[in-house]
């Protein structure tokens, strides 16, 4: 079996993380001239490693093999959120190109192909996963003409052109020349870290319902607005979230999980009552079923509240993305390979955050890997794991990639 | 007793209502070009009244009287809230633009000095109740200095020269030339809509006081962070705000108001769990001992919530102001009115929302009579109240003033 250098590993997403540096972590949105720099960084990196590297017209990081044996696709992302984590998205593409480097240095897996990946804007500064989903053929070029920055309004095109993008062939996926699609990440919550285990083998990633609720009231002045004649639509609001608090435990799963992220009262004033209120609400789970049942839940409340008044509830779906199941020998070969690295130490667990490999999970067989997130912190420039458990991550990665390779062979 | 003019009362109202209109209604905030042009406007008509128009260094236009005899002052505002009612404010001002020429022109009254204030910002798109308040020696230079538009913010410093004011001396209010102060303004709420009634005579303004609540929670990913280890400070905001709605019905007073005007999820991201939270909440009576028991009933929630967890709650007093009760000899004079005009269709009642004649009772005997308000809209282009109502209201206005006067000379 490949050995991986976990010095050399630890020295590059050391290296990697200087880029945009904020504290303990980074700050390297899509596109801006520190993401762009850890791109070409990472070229020089891939091509050190004997891979042909390029960069396409999204931004996405390529490190093609001249093998010409089975391959298959390691990656993730290397643009960061907002001052965030040093390693969510970067370890998994440092690993893909250390266990390239290790493969190339072992007779045993010198003949099996590892292509890397770095797929640009995951995280959604322009648009969620956009790197991996158009390498699947799933973004249109109308699409990319529409696509704005969500926190600047920037159009992605204007950023395309400032990266010296402009103009270049997007990549696009052979799904005949991959056996498949592997993706490493922190955990980025806490089931591994306070169970005391050092490996995460992915089950599926969540599906993820966002919605809109609008409530219409009637504006009117705060003072002198009897109480027993408002429609407070502020109020109507609190009452709904309320309910879903006390209704939702009672119809959830052990890892469905939901969110109210943003409340907004209009017009906004001390002393005005609010003629609208909106709210977005978020649910995740990794069942269709069990998604199915909260989207149920949730209209049945909706209804209900529209028959008691006196404000009336607008549900409004936002986005659906449909939960996604890793495969299955994946799975198994991940965990054999857990198993030898830290016995007893895994679990098979879903992912409650999106990742590039749901995109691939579409077109290919994709798994993925998770290592501890210190006390489940993630997005936040206090994001960690150890050494140690990077190192682990790594070489247990490298033996389910070699021995998925060795069987396709 | 003095006869008013109802149609060149409804005339004048009319035409001060085309500056800055806006479909049924006016936008015309403090120190725009339309609200200036009012101001000349009013200072013509008063000039015609034989009163002696100036406009201060802060834009209030008063109108003085020749008249050495016992005076009143009477008044209220002009400008309005953005793209709001054609009465509020401004039906007080040119109530008392008539009374001063009916006086004028009725021999039992033309000895009695009716002075009128048309006070600058009173809706606070600077300072609220700024003119009366500056007019009344509440207001240093410094705090001029500091002073920003709400909305824009622009200076107010840049305001009053844009508009022709630097310089000017601001006019200071000599307590021993007034009977007192009297405001007639639309009642704003329903109680005399929906009673069937004409005339309102207001007991007393209510005290405000608003607070910040902020609830400092766990920023964290809102898919990777198991329900029963946040600390989701948007859910600690709605479990308070719905047991505000609980605990408050059972220790308010029967006039109380409470409101949570804005409510603030940090960062306000569909897939982040909220770390902070903040609630603008705001409640108004007329009595202190009921401001003193609410105040109350929020501290003991806010202990409790702290001692529950798992978020922090912090509460801020923004602002306070006290009750302000109206003089019970002018109530007796506005009720005799009233009584008068409109037998059996008056009632006394607080006023819940703030007014000029709150500044002016710290320093004068002060009183106030209401209109009805039609389905008890405010602050929107669709207040209106009948024109029939608007008549007799003056009329009554006139003859309360009459007797207050009478009784003083």
């Amino acid at each position: 079996m490949p050995e991986i250098n976990g010095a050399r590993l630890i020295a590059d997403l050391r290296r990697l993380a200087e880029f945009g540096k904020y504290k303990t972590g980074v700050h390297r949105p899509t596109y801006t001239t520190e993401d762009m720099a850890a791109r070409r960084w990472l070229m020089d990196r891939m091509a050190e490693a004997g891979l042909e590297p390029a960069i396409d017209g999204i931004g996405t990081v390529l490190g093609r093999t001249k093998s010409r044996g089975p391959r298959l696709l390691l990656g993730s992302h290397v643009e960061t959120q907002p001052y965030s984590g040093w390693l969510d998205g970067a370890m998994g593409v440092l690993y893909g190109l250390e266990i390239a480097r290790a493969f190339a240095a072992d007779k045993t897996t010198a003949g099996l192909g590892i292509e890397v990946g770095a797929w640009a804007d995951e995280e959604g500064h322009y648009l969620s996963l956009l790197g991996s989903r158009s390498f699947c053929g799933e973004v249109t070029e109308q699409q990319l003409d529409a696509t704005r920055n969500a926190q600047t309004g920037k159009s992605l095109r204007e950023a395309l052109a400032e990266a010296g993008l402009a103009g270049k062939p997007r990549e696009r996926l052979d799904p005949k020349r991959y056996v498949g699609y592997l993706e490493a990440h922190v955990e980025q919550g806490d089931t591994l870290d306070s169970g005391g285990l050092k490996l995460g083998i992915v089950t599926g990633i969540v599906g993820i319902q966002t919605y809109t609720l609008t409530f219409h009231g009637q504006q009117n002045h705060a003072g002198t607005t009897r109480m027993a004649v408002r429609k407070d639509a502020g109020v109507a609001l609190v009452k709904f979230s309320n309910m879903i608090e006390e209704r939702f435990p009672k119809v959830v799963g052990p890892r469905s999980v939901w969110t109210t992220g943003r409340i907004t009262l209009d017009p906004g004033a001390p002393s005005v009552i609010p003629g609208k209120a909106e709210m977005l609400f978020q649910f995740r789970d990794v069942e269709p079923e069990r998604l199915m049942l909260l989207e149920r839940t949730l209209e049945q409340m909706v209804a209900e509240a529209n028959a008691r008044g006196p404000c009336r509830v607008e549900l409004k779906l936002v986005s659906r993305t449909a939960p996604h199941a890793m495969d299955k020998g994946f799975q198994d070969a991940l965990e054999a390979a857990a198993e030898r690295h830290a016995p007893k130490l895994h679990t098979r667990l879903p992912s409650a955050a999106g990742h590039d490999a749901q995109t691939f999970a579409r077109h290919i067989p994709a798994g993925m890997l998770f290592v501890p997130s210190i006390a489940g912190v993630s997005h936040h420039y206090s994001e960690d794991t150890s050494e140690d458990d990077i190192v682990l991550g790594c070489q247990a990665f490298a033996d389910a990639a070699a021995a998925i390779l060795k069987k396709a062979a």
